[in-house]
């Protein structure tokens, strides 16, 4: 496919440019440098700054295409059928953090999107730009929260999806993708396979738009959205200390993106913050380099609950580790077993059921206490990205009834629990 | 408990008035009437009006609570932890309403709760007032979404809850409700058991606020918010025609009761609307009750997979068919095969992916419309109350992958699916 300019309104992107050498291409379905093979993600030439900026945002819809002006989406983007995720919540996590020792602790819970998962805000702006190219047909590889996003998208876009997925998956999660009728396709072999597989799928049909794959740069720029969104909650302000976890690792360089811009175009104050990463011990490269002090990641094989972060080479480490290098924050990872008990923690005092990535957030956030990396008084928000409805098997053996009774008043009385 | 009224904050609720023969008594944990055992509903006698009313609400917070002034909670409610549900989405169907021939449908969009369903509405409503009223526990019996939501509401709120299930719930079931860690009570015995030793434990535990029974006339105001967010996402304007699920039917009759306070207080022109009902023919006594003229309704025994609607004695039924007969709309009930339509077709179309409930109601939208009872032209909004994720089983023999393949270039364009 020729990416046709002309014509084409993906509002203040002017192109992509090279995260490695900084080289430009113009806007398309590119993903990576002609000159050095760097990953590219989109520029910008924003038309709106400082109080006419925020008027706009203020004035806008109550999901992410308020930020429109921020994003590489054509200006009628609201008005164009798509999945409108965001404007979810930003829980003051008091019972939390006075359970931790934080005095000024926040969730900002992802678990409230269309399909339950940050992945609709991502997937969002890679229909709308892909939509805007050309495209006709909106697909992914994945095993989780990707392929729900890409199938309830493209259903309410009325256009075409095709997931890949193992055909080894459970059939619960086969089932929530398979609920929007798009074209699911169940592929004999591993994660890996199915990617190569999408690459070259996505090499031949060429109106054919691979979320994460060839319209990866407009898709990653969907993160920035929990950014802006955090900022907006607070009152337009950078918090002084997030956390967040890392699969590919594109969400928190994102996040770093989105404060960034803000703070240039005048919407915050420039105030310092530091980003800290989240992984599950079982797939923790990204930590493994930050505590070794590389600037490098080596890949490993995923061995963790937290399936949708078990990503063995991910493809924005070395960013990751410049961010949390550039801010002051730190990487840390847990056991399988701090994940469950992370789960437990934040449904029981905050009443958020999260997903195994969210119990790798909770359960980073304290280890990050207890050795002194995370400052207990600085305001803090940690993002819960997933809902524990889709990770159920993590807790079937830690919860259930606390009692069994016949159904009289006397059996409940001998209980004690009454 | 005895219901202390001086200093108690419950807004602008005024008293606790009987639905069968008005006689009043105070605001408290009562809720069956004195003189005639009617079941009792909170009256009020508002402070704002007009566009006080409508300025004070759109100054409030993106949740429930905007709409304090009409709800009988604490002025301060906003403030307090609570699950802090609403703001859900109002979708423009536009695919859906093609494919049936509306002109003008909407879809109300529930599952967006921090539980994922509009249960969450009337346990924050339940939690704020039996707080207020010195309630110290927060109980129901509950077989699914009503338990998620109590104790979620519960964590949040740092109180404690007790959740009575039958002991043999399936385990997925279990889990969503035993992950928030309060006390959960498994009772060898069906719901209608369950039902009984709640209500006989309400009479022993004077500081046990059982929602769905003790304080049930607060609780059950929480629906009206669906009508308040339905009109305020409108502009302000009731639409024409609305489609809602029947189990107990107090959502039904919450919502007109919404609708009319906000055309009596001045915030919406006192346009007609008509309000349909909608069952699973497996538990249809309100519709089987609609279609034979009756004004009372026969209880029945429930068997229908849309459990969520599973209430075989609906304590609002005689009052569903004063609505549905005043307002000019109509009860009407599927199959539930139809049912399991009704989800795939919302999914299919608009990337919705509905409880059982919201099939029900999609079911019951194209009945309706094929026999004539609905106006095509009219503006509708139809309730999807739950998710999709909750009720998998539903979906499990009618979706699956389009095809299974070897992870190849070939093998993919052997399908013909490319």
């Amino acid at each position: 496919m020729t990416a046709v300019l002309s014509g084409t309104d993906l509002g203040a992107a002017v192109a992509l440019s090279c995260r490695e050498c900084g080289a430009r291409v113009e806007l398309g379905p590119s993903y990576a440098c002609t000159e050095c093979f760097g990953p590219l993600e989109v520029a910008y030439e924003f038309r709106l700054r400082g109080d006419e900026l925020r008027a706009a945002i203020e004035a806008g819809p109550q999901n992410i295409w308020r930020y429109a002006p921020l994003l590489p989406v054509p200006s009628h983007v609201a008005s164009t059928p798509n999945i409108n995720p965001g404007a979810t919540k930003l829980v003051k996590a008091e019972n939390l953090g006075r359970e931790l020792g934080l005095r000024n602790l926040w969730v900002k819970d992802d678990s409230g999107n269309p399909t339950h998962s940050f992945k609709d805000r991502v997937v969002a702006v890679a229909l709308a730009a892909a939509r805007e190219l050309g495209f006709k047909v909106l697909a992914c590889p994945s095993t989780g929260n990707l392929a729900n996003a890409v199938a309830a998208a493209a259903a309410r876009a009325g256009i075409r999806s095709v997931v890949f997925i193992p055909s080894n998956l459970e059939q619960q999660k086969i089932l929530t993708t398979a609920a929007y009728g798009g074209t699911l396709i169940a592929v004999d072999g591993n994660y890996d396979d199915i990617n190569r597989l999408a690459g070259q799928i996505a090499a031949e049909q060429e109106d054919w738009a691979f979320v994460n794959v060839n319209v990866r740069p407009f898709y990653a720029e969907g993160s920035k959205t929990l950014a802006y969104e955090v900022a907006e909650s607070l009152g337009w302000r950078i918090p002084q200390q997030v956390v967040i976890p890392i699969a590919s690792g594109s969400q928190l360089t994102k996040v770093d993106k989105g404060f960034t811009e803000l703070a240039a175009l005048g919407l915050v104050d420039d105030t310092p913050y530091k980003i800290f990463g989240a992984q599950a011990t079982g797939c923790s490269p990204v930590s493994q380099a930050y505590k070794a002090g590389q600037d490098f990641v080596q890949p490993v094989r995923p061995d963790t609950i937290a399936k949708s972060l078990a990503i063995g080479n991910p493809a924005d480490g070395p960013y990751v580790l410049d961010v949390v290098n550039r801010t002051g924050g730190a990487v840390e990872d847990v056991t399988d077993e701090e994940v469950v008990e992370g789960i437990q923690l934040l449904a029981r005092t905050e009443g958020i059921f999260a997903e195994t990535a969210g119990g790798v957030t909770v359960a980073v956030l304290r280890k990050l206490l207890a050795t002194g990396k995370l400052d207990p008084d600085a305001e803090t928000v940690i993002f819960n990205t997933g809902d524990g409805l889709k990770t159920l098997d993590a807790i079937a053996d830690k919860v259930g009834p606390t009692a069994t009774i016949k159904p009289t008043l006397d059996a409940f009385e001998a209980t004690g629990l009454a």
